[in-house]
């Protein structure tokens, strides 16, 4: 075993300050209780989206719930860019995936959002935010996004923002090189729009591009999945815009 | 059903030209019989990354084995970026993974790297290559990438071409931005190196600054999974060096 061992890191939805106790829900009992076997005195990291990451030591284990005792700060807050994520949602184990990676990447807010070709059960948004949580726990995340409900493209794009710059990977885009497109604005409060597999239809292609908020971006002159162009996307906003600087 | 039916993709390892005669095997013989029920002269695309993608007639159709007609080129051969990307493989599912991202981005080489952090199980070049090919059907892409080998990170480094500029993901980068770091180097035949899950020991580390021929580059405040650090990375050198330009 040659990788070193990290405290394990678990988000939880209490205020977090020196020497206030933490009670877990079940779930996070048993994952620290059985799967991971740690007793009591054992050290744990905590955060809450607000506080900064915490030390924390396991004080009592019941049957079903641990309680923890806070101690020090670890890190303080941070927040990350003002990034919102827009996806069309796809098959389940990659709507996971997208979740994932956007919240590695820093967005701060998840909006699943209906196009006409949206192939997809009915988005449980639960499920998305543990997939954030999760994602943000094992990459020493602070910020847990914040994950909205599911609408349909054309009403998000009537109650946009226009301050708001929305980004979208378009294979029609006029300048070819993403990073010339983005570099052409400046920085300001931002979004991504990761389509359908298939791509918009004619119709919601013709929406975007009416709309002066909209930037497309092209990514290449390769077809890829959606969670790919997701975190090719947010990686060039990130590295142009963003705290990747 | 709204997304629009494209015909099925191949890759096979025959030559394609007109009139030839294709025999396919036992797995994709079943797959259009048995999965996607094709019946003699339907269509499917070929392609073999070498001769462009052809559009073939199914002509026979035995127990075992299926016979196509190659019709009419549907386009040409094109090659795609001189990039390699070297990767410590990690969990078999993730390994999985990184071949088909980074097909669809555009590497022409997988090299799997062993590091003294490496937990993997044998890596096998027959699955990388599988999920190349997979990747390359499905994404439209024309060349499929050549798998090496795995090899020792330290002898990968002494048979190094100079030429070749090798970008590493480090967190300690000196200069922050990654798209300066890539920028102020001319494009040149390159290679994305991604270590594996908690980072090199810090001999390798060392070992890899020593070298004149690497290029460290930061990707931002927020630690990513090996697999999207993958996808940031080669995002950032196809956008400054590469075919998105």
């Amino acid at each position: 075993m040659t990788v070193p061992s990290k405290l394990p890191r678990l988000f939880v939805r209490s205020p977090l300050r020196a020497s206030t106790e933490v009670v877990l829900d079940r779930d996070q009992t048993h994952y620290l209780a059985n799967v991971l076997r740690l007793k009591p005195d054992s050290y744990v990291l905590l955060f809450n989206g607000a506080d900064g990451e915490w030390c924390a030591r396991i004080d009592k284990l019941a049957k079903k719930t641990l309680t923890l005792v806070v101690e020090h700060q670890t890190r303080a807050q941070e927040d990350g860019p003002d990034l919102h994520y827009l996806f069309a949602p796809i098959k389940r184990a990659r709507v996971d995936y997208m979740a994932q990676k956007a919240t590695e990447m820093g967005a701060s807010v998840l909006r699943p959002t209906i196009t006409h070709r949206t192939i997809a059960e009915r988005v449980k948004v639960e499920r998305l935010e543990a997939n954030a949580v999760e994602a943000a726990e094992q990459c020493g995340i602070l910020r847990v996004p914040e994950v909205h409900a599911p609408q349909k493209l054309a009403e998000i794009l009537k109650q946009w923002n226009p301050e708001r710059l929305l980004v979208v990977a378009d294979e029609t885009a006029a300048v070819s090189s993403p990073l010339e497109a983005l570099a052409s604005e400046a920085a300001r409060p931002h979004a991504v729009l990761i389509g359908p597999e298939g791509g918009f239809d004619p119709e919601e292609r013709d929406l975007l591009l009416s709309k002066e908020f909209v930037l497309p971006i092209s990514l290449g002159p390769r077809v890829m999945r959606a969670d790919t162009a997701a975190v090719a996307c947010l990686t060039l906003v990130n590295a142009v815009w963003g705290d990747w600087r």
